[in-house]
């Protein structure tokens, strides 16, 4: 195969950590030479970057599950590329790949950089790129074991927060499948048509609503069994007065508070707990990079989903590199809708 | 065995719900006539009551584990009584029993009222009537029941907050009999020292000094695997910053919390959860009455280690039933250490 090989790259590097939203000069857009290849590395051009809410956290020097993001480097994130030049044999050139590019066009794969694994997708493909970091891809995997852990069972209320949302429309649709009743909870009347019409959700709350809580309480006449948390604040406080005995609260994200992730080292994730107590009910924290052994077991169900018909997945796409920190700031005002990626190439 | 039969009560009745702490007026102290018994029914007078932070629940209308005791009403609790005059087989007279008294001298036991079952205890003794509403009752029952629900095995660092008091001094024992790191939370440096000389855990943090949490994060270098929680407010908070991977939070009570408990259906238990996600961590609320079939395991076990010498237990005990109020009002206060009862009688 040739492939032109590529000398000039551009990243996003990140210069300070933002207080707040993402502002101008917390990411800095730079072109930066690519260095040779030597055995062991290979090139990989990014196509598709995905975008999600936890890029806030590594932005900011809060205690996470991964060290921050130190100032000066690339930023981190996931992507499906396609390997340019190769020294490595796991890594043939032409090959479409997933996993850590970095927010930039180009990665060099070194085989002794642990931190940077790439998995060889499937050829053909069975969906477009973009599908492998979402219904196929980490956040359909996130939905599949949040659904799993949170013991969904025929009959049971669960609630969904951005229900709109790449994790959460997946989620519901799996809650779905297991005959619970399904209650999304998303941004706009919009979107909460979307969730309902198009998705299947049983009902879904306009968190924008004067009336939020009534509504979320109508839909849930009979309490709530499960909460599929991705969003936290207000919403989830609520939530959480209308759990009933024995609940599982899956904890997925709490989006709603990633912006306060500044210069602090905590976050303001303050909900009451209080009706844990008297409903014996739980919250688990839990992370898909948790659950590598039980990714294709995931990815094989979804997957079968999606041919079947059974399941529906969206996409919002932005173009160009240079795009992703609007990107960014667009998913913490919810203007997407499924998964948000940031298209960089076409693949050769 | 001839016991002169009463035939006046004294009954602290729920009059208004408190508003913030326990306040004059809001319980009152009746002199009833005591109904003549029937069939099925037996008279049982109170020898000493458990006062516990879960009345102030009781007492207001949240939403709870137990309906909230109605105004009017005798305030609902827990004691050891003795059976004076009997109509009813299971309940001999001059058997000493545990169970719901009320917060009253006398108590009509009939057996047509599911809430009101008494255990008779073993006679003889193996210890003083109030154990059995301490380290071998319901107390003592929920340490066990905590400490296994929070998996600690030995290495792990378990951190007991109220551990002076009558569940945390007795599940912090346990915990060590585990070999756990154990630290506990109480307030004031007597309580502290008492925790640490005389119940021999490894340290103590004093959260009435301005740097508990400077003494906190000291006292837990590797950090914490478990939470057994009693209490709630800013401490929990500042647990949960430093809690590990995989973490425990057993979430038994949120005593801190409960005098907020007043006209509202809600209590303050703000606390921030997110470190659940990044560390992968549960937070369990639990209650000791859905662990009936493990009671007998669970004081089996207490008893084995006190008649062992294994198991150290205090009481602070108030004379009289008119002194209740006091009693609450001094629990709420930090003023007990261990089990906190009120002797309304003598056995005859």
């Amino acid at each position: 195969m040739s492939i032109a090989t590529a000398t000039v790259n551009r990243a996003h590097r990140l210069r300070r950590r933002p207080v707040g939203g993402l502002s101008d000069g917390d990411l800095e857009l730079v072109e930066e030479a690519i260095p040779e290849l030597v055995d062991g590395q290979a090139l990989v051009r990014t196509l598709v970057l995905s975008i999600d809410p936890t890029c806030r956290l590594w932005m900011s020097d809060m205690r996470g599950y991964m060290p921050p993001v130190p100032l000066g480097d690339v930023m981190r994130g996931l992507g499906v590329g396609q390997v340019l030049a190769s020294r490595r044999a796991d890594l043939p050139e032409g090959a479409l790949v997933a996993g850590w590019t970095g927010w930039q066009e180009y990665v060099v794969a070194d085989d002794t950089q642990l931190e940077a694994p790439f998995t060889v997708l499937p050829d053909p493909l069975p969906a477009p790129p973009a599908a492998f970091l979402g219904a196929l891809g980490h956040t359909g995997v996130t939905a599949y074991i949040g659904i799993d852990l949170g013991r969904v069972q025929a009959g049971d209320t669960v609630v969904i927060s951005a229900a709109a949302g790449a994790v959460g429309s997946i989620a519901g649709q799996l809650a779905k499948g297991r005959g619970a009743r399904v209650v999304g909870i998303a941004g706009g009347p919009d979107k909460c048509r979307h969730v309902v019409e198009t998705l299947g959700f049983d009902a879904c709350v306009d968190h924008r609503a004067d009336d939020w809580r009534e509504q979320l309480d109508a839909a849930t006449p009979d309490g709530i069994d499960v909460d599929f948390e991705n969003v936290g604040g207000a919403v989830m406080d609520h939530i959480l007065m209308r759990i009933n005995l024995g609940a599982r609260v899956v904890l997925c994200g709490m989006i709603s508070q990633y912006d306060a992730a500044g210069a602090q080292s905590e976050w303001a994730g303050q909900v009451n707990i209080g009706q844990l107590i008297m409903r014996r009910a739980t919250i688990q924290g839990f992370l898909v990079l948790d659950f590598a052994d039980r990714f294709e077991e995931a990815i094989t169900h979804l997957a079968g989903l999606l041919a079947e018909g059974k399941l529906h997945y969206d996409e919002t796409a932005l173009d160009g590199l240079e795009n992703v920190p609007v990107a960014v700031t667009q998913m913490f005002g919810g203007a997407n809708t499924g998964k948000l990626v940031v298209q960089v190439a076409e693949p050769a």
